[in-house]
C-alpha cells in the first residue's frame, strides 16, 4: 500500500478540499491518504471553529484515511516551523509523497526556487534583513527580498499564501532529507483569504467562517457552500456544545491576562518580541472586544497572523522555553481517526513506523502532548460554562474515530 | 473638631452599621467620623458586592463624614496586616480614637488580653506552633493556643471573629504607639457570619449577600433588612452595571488562570504556601463552578477566608514581592467621599495631616495605588462586557463624592 500525505486544518472542510484530495490520489497514485491536521489552535493563531474530533470526522468522510494531530508546538507557528513539523510527521507515518495545494501548481517551480534561493543565500538574507529594518512584516520582507533578486519568470510567486507554505514544505523535505516526493496541485477558484462567497461552489474557509460568525445568518447561509457532511457536523457541534469557537469568546480572558501581567512577564511568551509587549498592555486596557483590540494593534511591522499567534500563546501561556522542542521533528503520532482502509495500512506497516502511535491520550506522556492537553483545556473555556467539561473530557477519553466506508 | 475612626467594608451598609456609628459618636464624643474602607476586594478574600463609590455613598448617607480607601495591599490581608494598615490610616487622618464593634464590648478586656499575651509571649508562640503542626488553621491554632494559657474569665473570647479583629486593632495601635484611644461597642443581634435573617431588623451583611445572590429573589427580599438608602443604591448599581460582583462571575478567569499556570509560578503568588499550589491546580481542572471548587479545596488546615484571599491574589496576580509594602504604614490617604462636615474638618486640619490626600487618582502615582488600580481593572471584569469600561473609568475619573447634609 502506498500512502500520500496532506497538511490540513479543515476549518471547516469544504469543496476545495474534496478537489485537493481527489487530485492528490490521482497525482500520487496512492491507496491511502494521511493527514497531518492541526488540533485546537491553528497556524494563523486562532481557535479552530469546532473540535479536532468534529474536523477529523469531516476529514474521514471527505476522503482522508488516517488523521494524525500536528502538535500545538508545531501547529501554532511560523510557516517554516509549521512545515518542518508537518513534513516530519507525514514522513514518520510512512508517506512516500506529499501533495499540497498552491496558487502555482508547478512543482518544478518550487524546486527551482529552492535552488535559486540557496544560490543567492547571502544576498537573500541581507535583503530580508534590510526590508525588516525598513519596518516591513516578515512575510512582506521575504517577498520583497525575493523580488529584489530578480528571479526568472518560471520561479514561483512568493507573495501568494499557499505558495509560501508549499515552498516551506519543499524546503523542510529537502532539509530533512526525507525520501518524499513532493507534488502540488493548482488551487481552484477561491483564494485563501477570500472573505466573500463567489459564484463558484468552492468557497474559501475564511468566507465560510465569516458567514458563520455574522449575526444575521445562523449557519444556513453556508449550506450551499459546504458539503452536506460539513454542514451536518457544524450544526451538530453548535447544538452539542452551545457555540462555535471564535476569538471573541476568548476576549475576556485575553483582556484579564493582559490586565494582570507585567511587561517583564509578557516578554517570556513565545512570539512576543521587540517591545510588542508594551503595545499589547497599553491597548488591551482600552479595547472592549477582540476585533477592536486587533484593529488597534495592527501595524505594518506585524501581520495579523503573527499578532494572533502571540495572543494564542498568551492565552495558553506558552513560553519561549516551551517551544524549544519544536526545533526537532515530531516525537509521536497521535491518531485522531481512521477509515477501514487507514486501519489496514496501520496494521500492515506499524512495525516500520518508528514513532509511538498514540491511541489513548491518558496512557502516554510527553512534553509535546502535555502542551496539546493544556491547549485543549483552554480551548474548552471558549464554550458556555455548562458545555466545557464535556468538551474537555473528549481530549482524554475519546478513542480515535473509526469509519467503515472504503 | 474631634474625629473618631471606624474600620469598615459596608458590604453592604446595614442597620448594624447605623447602630455602630451612633454609638461611636456617643462613646467618643467626636464631631467627625472617619472611615478606613476597603476598596474593590475585601478582607475575607472576595469582590465587594458593589463598587467603592456606591459603598461610599451608603457610608456618607449613613453617618460617615470622610471615607478613605484602605489600599488593596492592606485590605486583602490577614487580620494583623489589615489592622496595621487601617489603624495607621486612621491615625494619619488625625483621629483621636477608633471605635470598633466586637462580641465582647469591653475595651479593658482587650487591653488585659494584650498584656496577658505579651507576658506569655514565648509560651503562646510555642503553643500556636504546636497547634499549627497538628493541622489546624491559623485562626484555630491562635484560639486553641490562647485557651491553653488558661486565661482569666475577664479576658476576651478570641474565638469570635470581631473580637479577633478588634484585638488586632488594639495590638496595632499599641505597636504603632499611636496616640489613639481605642473603644469598642458590643455588637447587637446578628453574628458576623449569620446566613439566615433573624426576626431582628439588624441582619448581618453575610445574610444580606446570601439573599441577593439566591436565584429565587431578586433583591426585593432584602428590602426590609437594609436601610432604604442601601436598597436604592444596590438596585441602582445592578441596573447601571448589569450585575452585582460575585465570586461566580470571576470563576472562568480563575479556572483559566489555573489551567495555564505552573505550580512553580503559582508559588510566587501571595498567600500560596506549603504545597497549596498543587492542590489548587489539581482541583481547578475538575471544578465547574466557584462554589464547587471551594468546597473541594476546603480543609481543616486552611480557612475559607484564607483560600479566598489566595484566589483573589491569583486573580489580580499579586505576588509575595508585591505586598512587601504592606509591612509599612499607609503612605497616602485616598479620599473617596466627604460630607460638608468632613470637608470642614479637612480644610481645618489638612496642614497637620502629613500624608498626601489623593483627590484625583490620575495625578498621583505610588506602588500601593497602582495595585489598587490593577484591582479595579480586574474587578470590572466581573461585570457583563458592555458595562466594564464605564465601571473602570470611574476608578480614574471619579471625583470624591460630596454630600451636603450635616
Amino acid at each position: 500500500m502506498k500512502a500520500t500525505g496532506v497538511i490540513v486544518e479543515y476549518n471547516p472542510f469544504h469543496y476545495g478540499h474534496i478537489y485537493h484530495l481527489e487530485q492528490a490520489k490521482k497525482v500520487s497514485g496512492a491507496d491511502v491518504v494521511i493527514a497531518a491536521m492541526s488540533g485546537n489552535f491553528l497556524q494563523r493563531g486562532e481557535p479552530a471553529l469546532v473540535s479536532k474530533w468534529a474536523r477529523t470526522e469531516m476529514a474521514l468522510n471527505g476522503g482522508i484515511d488516517l488523521v494524525f494531530e500536528l502538535p500545538y508546538a508545531f501547529a501554532v507557528q511560523k510557516a517554516d516551523t509549521f512545515a518542518n513539523g508537518a513534513v516530519s510527521l507525514l514522513s514518520a507515518a510512512g508517506c512516500s509523497s506529499i501533495c499540497f495545494g498552491s496558487e502555482s501548481g508547478d512543482i518544478e517551480g518550487f524546486y527551482d526556487t529552492y535552488r535559486f534561493l540557496n544560490q543567492h543565500d547571502e544576498k537573500y538574507k541581507a535583503a530580508i534583513h534590510a526590508f525588516l529594518q525598513q519596518g516591513n512584516s516578515y512575510p512582506k520582507a521575504l517577498s520583497l527580498a525575493f523580488a529584489s533578486l530578480e528571479p526568472d519568470k518560471h520561479l514561483i510567486d512568493l507573495t501568494k499564501p499557499n505558495n509560501i507554505l508549499g515552498f516551506q514544505y519543499v524546503t523542510a523535505a529537502q532539509k530533512q532529507q526525507a525520501s518524499l516526493k513532493m507534488a502540488t496541485i493548482k488551487r481552484k477558484n477561491a483564494d485563501y483569504h477570500d472573505e466573500q462567497f463567489t459564484s463558484s461552489p468552492i468557497a474559501s474557509a475564511t468566507s465560510i467562517r465569516k458567514a458563520l460568525f455574522s449575526r444575521t445568518n445562523e449557519g444556513s447561509a453556508i449550506q450551499s457552500y459546504v458539503p452536506d457532511d460539513t454542514y451536518r457536523l457544524l450544526t451538530s457541534y453548535q447544538r452539542s456544545f452551545g457555540s462555535f469557537h471564535n476569538w471573541e469568546n476568548y476576549w475576556s480572558y485575553i483582556k484579564l491576562l493582559l490586565l494582570q501581567t507585567t511587561a517583564e512577564e509578557l516578554k517570556d511568551i513565545y512570539e512576543m518580541e521587540e517591545g510588542l509587549e508594551n503595545r499589547f498592555l497599553a491597548l488591551a486596557a482600552k479595547a472592549e472586544s477582540f476585533s477592536e483590540f486587533m484593529n488597534a494593534l495592527k501595524t505594518k511591522r506585524y501581520t495579523w497572523t503573527r499578532l494572533q499567534r502571540a495572543l494564542t500563546h498568551i492565552l495558553t501561556r506558552t513560553k519561549k522555553t516551551d517551544v524549544k522542542m519544536a526545533e526537532e521533528k515530531v516525537s509521536y503520532l497521535r491518531l485522531l481517526g481512521m477509515t477501514r482502509n487507514g486501519r489496514a495500512y496501520l496494521n500492515r506497516y506499524k512495525k516500520e513506523i518508528s514513532l509511538p502511535i498514540i491511541v489513548k491520550r491518558a496512557s502516554f506522556d510527553d512534553p509535546l502532548i502535555r502542551l496539546d492537553s493544556k491547549a485543549a483545556r483552554i480551548y474548552a473555556m471558549g464554550l458556555p460554562q455548562k458545555y466545557r467539561q464535556k468538551a474537555l473530557e473528549l481530549e482524554f477519553s475519546q478513542q480515535p474515530l473509526y469509519i467503515e466506508k472504503k
